[in-house]
């Protein structure tokens, strides 16, 4: 049975909210967990969840919470102790050859091992990939590993690949991206035929730098083998005319934080706009549920975390300030991409034997 | 007198909604005009408001307008006649060799000859930006000039140079863009000592490309000249922490145009939302106003155009869809940019005698 190791200590709120999303997730999806980290701190959150239940809320505790009654020793759970943790400042690439008990390096170890099938870590994204690429190794093929992050328009959701995880790309590198994201989509968001198209400064060919230039022509050559739409840019990624949005990790990561800004702002705006007099105010309390069911639509929280596609294994790289809502759902996605046997299509489009 | 020359033929709503600004500019500020189109067609749209008055609107409709009783004639507008139009498929530097009576070209060659002061333009950016470049060269000193937009943050303006004016950059050439936005918002913004800081996917220094990476070096070794703070990543470009957002100008343009789509996709959103139930239609009717007091603070029409820095002269670069409220707004920024007198402040940092 598919098995997810969970990095219990990385995040703003671990090992609390990471142990909660895992209890969670084992109880909604029965999903066999294997919390990595602390033995001592995550039987004493067990405990406690065993003694108040588990809070579940969404949004940061925007919504109303439920509090359900759980007995985790009933639920699918083992722990495997890890007695360092990686810090959000360390440098990842010496962290990891450092600490070879730190909970991110022995959470990647399980699927190393066979123990668990996949890793969800809400830690540093740098010793997340770094411990993947190091302890599972390359897709057969597969050039550099990147990151897809799902995020919502205005028809439906898109992948964004790479979001953070190479600079410096060659053509070559983006083309992977496009074929491991089309292959996410497909298989893993259940869209036939992913539409991908190249972020770029300009919709005709011959537009962008020229990495841009060089990717085009790559995706375009290659036409019969990906359905490659052509250049989209940075407004069109909204409107849902594609499934997946192929950029270096640098403009990724540059164009998701910008969008968390952004959104970030205007209901920041919204917020304060409805303290500006007594008849907004009114009028605040009214349009709270309205505003809530935006909230969750764009909700980080639903896709939970990012896929690294392109390691010999699944691991799904979550937000810093994960919440348990969002750890739970990012358990579903690592779930799903194992079940989809996503990485068996990605080694057989370069012919390894399985 | 500063007189603001403007290209009457570009833009998707050309020569009405740019006729209509330039009247609106040239009554509310009493900025002289000079309009750089097919003469019949602006004498048409100028008898038309003689008749018809001004309908001052912002907003694309969605404020209600008022319509103002004009006499063009008592205004300080002159007409100079172009043949030719560049369309926006065209190819740039084809276009502005090729049709020396266009618009943009006669709209550039206006300051050129001392006929007017400043260029607005809404039509081919590519061709505004081409036409200025060969028109009116760079300014001593300058590798390439830059596109200047002001974008709104939770606390006030903020400049993005690049926005999309350079592909490929060097070091050398965002330290400069870093150099004119600092003087842009001082001059004309009225920020003092402007902090300045690098679009990034982290806040330590030794993140980012190899771009990044050098660029950073070139600021930190020059901090008694700029006001430079480091890193800024996506999501930080919003809180107001800096007033001046240095990136070469692909990343730059799909950050602007990524903002563009995400308020884009939630206000669709909020809107479809309004729609969901009779409840959440008589709280749409109600929320109108609190939407609109956002809507104004982030409408890319109040600040009309972004500004190509580094070229002898000044010209403002306005959204394709541009209304005329966009281009009353954008006439004042050119005339603002003259009368702090951006280039010599830019030019007397390279030494060059004026």
């Amino acid at each position: 049975m598919t098995r997810i190791a969970i990095d219990a200590m990385g995040g703003d709120h671990a090992p609390k909210a990471i142990v909660e999303g895992a209890v969670w997730a084992a109880m909604e999806y029965k999903i066999p967990i294997e919390l990595v980290g602390k033995q001592y701190d995550i039987e004493r959150e067990l405990d406690r969840i065993d003694q108040e239940g588990l809070v579940c809320s969404m949004g940061g505790g925007i919504f109303p919470h439920k509090r359900l009654k759980v007995n985790t020793k009933s639920l699918d759970i083992k722990i495997t102790h890890a007695s360092e943790v990686i810090e959000m400042g360390e440098a990842p690439g010496q962290a990891i050859r450092k600490k070879k008990n730190s909970s991110i390096v022995l959470a990647v170890n399980a699927v190393v091992t066979g123990s668990s099938d996949a890793v969800v870590a809400a830690g540093s994204t740098g010793a997340a990939m770094g411990a993947s690429l190091f302890g599972l190794g390359r897709l057969h093929g597969i050039e550099r590993p990147a990151i897809a992050t799902v995020i919502p328009t205005m028809k439906g959701p898109l992948v964004l690949i790479d979001s953070g995880a190479n600079t410096d790309c060659t053509p070559e590198m983006l083309y992977q991206f496009g074929l491991m994201g089309s292959i996410y989509a497909k298989s893993v968001l259940g869209i036939k035929n992913p539409r991908i198209a190249l972020l770029n400064i300009g919709e005709e060919a011959g537009k962008g730098d020229e990495l841009a230039k060089d990717t085009y022509k790559l995706f375009d050559e290659n036409k019969d083998e990906l359905n490659f739409i052509g250049n989209a840019e940075g407004k069109e990624i909204f409107l849902g005319n594609c499934d997946v949005i192929v950029c270096d990790g640098f403009v990724g990561n540059v164009t998701l934080k910008t969008i968390e800004g952004v959104a970030r702002m205007l209901f920041y705006m919204i917020k304060q706009e409805f303290y500006h007099d007594i008849f907004s105010k009114i009028v605040g309390l009214l349009v709270r549920p309205v505003l809530k069911r935006i909230y969750v639509k764009i909700n980080y929280e639903e896709f939970g975390g990012a896929l690294l596609l392109g390691v010999k294994g699944i691991t799904v790289i979550c937000h810093g300030r994960s919440t348990a809502y969002a750890i739970k759902n990012a358990v579903k996605v690592a779930y799903n991409a194992v079940e989809a046997g996503i990485n068996k299509s990605i080694a057989s489009y370069y012919g390894e034997i399985q």
